[in-house]
């Protein structure tokens, strides 16, 4: 760790120059993603500063999406993983992880038929006796949580579909080989948003990290909506991708 | 405000049902975009309730991006304004706001030549020789700041450009005209974080408020890299999106 140094002379604050310190080396590749990163405890004891010093710099960092900490292994330089299809391609989260050479799995935390609610209802031209089928899954790339998702899907369309176990299906294939149906086009909407506490638990983040919250209703040919989904991406563990020519 | 009622039999706190309630006027039409919310005093007298239990409200409210406040003029419902093509169309910010109908404005806090610094230069495959002229920007829609941007430009591509005037003319307007170099394709990373307070205070949004960091990297008609951008848009003022197609 002789790339973190301070300079006691100075009057830039100590936890700012840890930063910078921690910035310059992954700038200058004396560090690189996945390097593991002292300890606040080795930190303290080694430049001879307080814990709370230390603590400012690492939360910044990690808020900044510069470096990253996993329950019970510590605290690492980020994996700038990037995400190049997502805004261009409708392809399914396995397909995805697949992609970026990361093993999908997938907890369903949640999976229970549900009525009425206008705020899914309408975007999915649904009346009010109708019925969807909720799904809530917590997705993860080599065992790190990458995203938590809510999917609706009208009952009408997919018949049976609550019986299906969607830890070990695709969706999008049991749309395909059971129901005669493709997703076909999606709307996108992509906000920056703080993620709750509940969320955070789940996806195991600290309360307040920024992430990509984003809502995708998708249609099939016949131009149907069936699916609404409510995804919470850590921005911290997504940075997407997109390729944009001139028209 | 009658859409905002307690009900102090029940054990849902209270500052979750203030949010139950402003959610559910705003999804069932009672208020709408830009509709003034009660400050916190009035709703503090009228429901006689304790002021932090509505800061937390609104707090919660704001950070979700589902009201906005505005310094000197209240809070109010967001508008949901939407950017329809930004991952799709190379367009300037002026034809983004005019297609919102919203009216752009820009000012220019910082116009100078930068030297070597590996972060701007690399992705612009400039030399350690080589300048730039660094252009920090901020952009208003209807006097609202909606995007903060730094731009880097090589030089030995646009000499002279620093004499040009930034607020009134469009960059890219510029490059076409002047310099013949039409800006041909881009690319986008998108990623989510929390603003830093410098940041904040010229956006005017509060501290730890969620952006779109959107790091941009234009090429022209020879693909040589001409532009670096890093824009930070707080997301309760930016939602963003996309169609896909099935490819």
């Amino acid at each position: 760790m002789e790339y973190i140094k301070i300079n006691k002379h100075i009057s830039t604050p100590f936890y700012s120059q840890i930063k910078d310190c921690i910035i310059k080396a992954i700038e200058d590749g004396t560090i690189k993603a996945n390097d593991k990163l002292p300890t606040e405890q080795e930190l303290c004891e080694t430049l001879k500063i307080s814990r709370p010093v230390v603590r400012q710099a690492y939360a910044e960092l990690l808020s900044e999406g510069v470096i990253v900490r996993y329950k019970g292994k510590g605290t690492f330089v980020r994996e700038r993983e990037v995400r190049e299809n997502f805004f261009k391609e409708l392809s399914s989260f396995y397909q995805e992880m697949k992609r970026e050479g990361l093993r999908p799995s997938t907890k369903v935390l949640e999976l229970k038929k549900v009525g009425y609610d206008e705020a899914i209802f309408s975007p999915l031209e649904l009346n009010e006796d109708e019925e969807c089928l909720h799904i809530k899954r917590l997705r993860y790339g080599n065992d790190i949580p990458i995203v938590l998702v809510d999917t609706y899907i009208p009952l009408k369309y997919f018949d049976g579909l609550e019986n299906y176990d969607f830890e070990n299906l695709s969706l999008y294939d049991i749309f395909e080989k059971d129901y005669d149906t493709t997703v076909f086009k999606a709307n996108r909407f992509v906000c920056a948003r703080i993620i709750n506490n509940e969320d955070a638990k789940l996806l195991q983040v600290k309360r307040n990290t920024a992430i990509h919250y984003v809502k995708t209703i998708a249609f099939d040919q016949m131009d149907r909506a069936i699916e609404l989904s409510i995804a919470r991406y850590p921005g911290e563990r997504n940075t997407f991708e997109v390729q944009i020519d001139k028209r």
